[in-house]
């Protein structure tokens, strides 16, 4: 029996948490916060975040050493511009052999970085001991149990495997693939599109509206990520396509409803409003995703316009003007 | 100036009828029944599929001679199984350079061809004066003018192009691509999956899981395209994934509302009852396409699984458990 950390008590945290005990692994959370950590070992439950989903017994700790101790695989699920800070904390207190996975989506700011370069960097771990998890996953509906499918990629495909057998439930279906970059890309530049499609949306526009913007997001996605290294076929995958689609069509997604609210008033400061002053992953992210595109000489006008609107005082009616009016091309 | 035969008055060739004399060529469409002709001639309205939408100045006839004189791009917007019927009665008008694009989606029941075939075994046209149109297109929303992209597939360049720029309008983006297969199959498949994201939807599934088979149908769809010569890049596009989400998402469309009935209640008889007997394309097409993997060795799951719901009397609760239950795989 595999034995995980997982290292982050919010929701998708404690709802990998749950798949993986409930796929048989010997599975221990660590939670910042000692008064999570006890809710989560006492009342099998994590009130901040899935106060209503039951989990099944599994250990909790605020003591990163507790959690890590005899570890074979690792997961990290603290927000992406965290990772480092946290990690270099933790580095010393990972096991030699265990497999590093990511559930971060981001581009850190400042150094460009992946999640995966990230942990890298601050571990010192070989590439082949890091994974990434990616899909569909609205942790809403995993921790209540509902079908979904992910990718688990990792270079050394017997550790995908591993990490693959390690969280297969009867509704949590795991895909290995071997394409990190990939993975990381599609979950990074995601929720800018997102907020692309609530913006739309909340200007009153329809699902041709909606799925043009997805496609053709995932077209610049795309760009951006062959540049960098990754396959084009992951895209087409569950952690391209089929994230992009879960987070930019569901009103669960917190990028899409800002957007919305956007879209709606018309500006971010109407937004921002609606939204008790509440900023979205998106909103930062697109900063990090256009200096990456910016870097390897790649057009993202679809994030270049999202950034024109939350941080170049554009309207959301003027973006779209200027994307209908480019000139005509081919796919 | 261009100028175009658009034969059917359907609602989607009514509102392409209407894109195309809004970017500035001479249209004339062609209805089957003179009340349709003259409704569009006079009223420059189409009371039977798009009521309250004001159409553009454009001819209207119901002698195919008149509409086909002089067209340089003639479109074909006729339901796909009764093309074959249809072209034969033209054949002889088409001027010989005109153009033939089709908007028709299907795989010819029996014969299993695509509508590019059908139109060269029919015409005898050469295969490049032959181009497709397909994209996230529902057609109430292109007629209410929201702005949607699609794709224009020839195989000769300079043809996509004219077609091209004979419907390029402020809300509506045509890109061009030479990639008539991959097209077709994307349109012919999306429906079927359509049915089994409303099929998923009426079982109470969320979004993840919506996601999840709209990504595993992109997968099996692209099998098939490549088997049968697609290029696997035009189904990350508009006519791939830009239709196959909208199509999946849209409350618009009539596949995913007949799967979602089907769902909810269990079965085809209660779906029927719901539906007061209407049958929805998909549920014809998961035949056609069927066939046409089996006949190129080709695994299609989710095609296979809505044939069992539809025609094999399984129910929809025992497909999903089925799909949930096959092995671990690589992506």
């Amino acid at each position: 029996m595999a034995r995980a950390a997982v290292l982050g008590a919010g929701s998708w945290g404690t709802a990998f948490a749950k798949v993986l005990a409930e796929a048989g692994t010997e599975t221990t959370m660590w939670a910042r916060r000692p008064e999570v950590a006890k809710a989560l070992a006492s009342e099998h439950r994590n009130p901040w975040y899935l106060p209503d989903v039951e989990l099944p017994s599994m250990g909790a700790t605020e003591d990163p050493a507790v959690a890590l101790e005899g570890a074979d695989i690792v997961v990290l699920a603290v927000p992406s511009q965290s990772l480092r800070a946290n990690l270099a904390a933790w580095k010393d207190l990972i096991p030699a052999e265990a497999t590093l996975l990511s559930l971060a989506k981001g581009i850190e700011t400042g150094t460009l970085l992946r999640m995966s370069q990230v942990i890298a960097e601050v571990s010192g771990a070989d590439a082949n001991r890091i994974a990434v998890l990616s899909g569909p996953n609205l942790s809403h509906e995993i921790a209540a149990g509902q079908p979904a499918a992910t990718v688990v990629a990792c270079p050394d495909v017997a550790r995908a495997e591993a990490v693959q057998h390690a969280c297969a439930t009867g509704y949590f279906r795991p895909y290995t693939n071997s394409d990190v970059i990939g993975c990381e890309i599609g979950g990074a530049c995601k929720n800018v599109i997102a907020l692309a499609c609530g913006i739309a949306s909340g200007m009153g526009l329809g699902d041709n509206s909606i799925a043009t913007l997805i496609t053709r997001g995932l077209a610049e996605i795309i760009r951006l990520g062959v540049a960098v290294g990754a396959e084009p076929v992951t895209f087409a995958g569950l952690a391209g396509v089929g994230d992009l689609v879960a987070t930019c069509t569901s009103p669960l997604s917190r990028n899409r409803s800002f957007g919305h609210a956007l879209g709606a008033g018309g500006s971010m400061e109407t937004a921002l409003e609606a939204t008790h002053g509440q900023v979205v992953e998106g909103v930062k992210s697109c900063t990090s995703v256009r200096a990456l595109a910016a870097a390897h000489g790649v057009e993202m006008p679809l994030t270049n316009a999202v950034h024109q609107v939350c941080h170049e005082g554009m309207s959301a009616a003027e973006a779209v003007g200027q994307l209908q009016g480019r000139r005509l091309k081919s796919e």
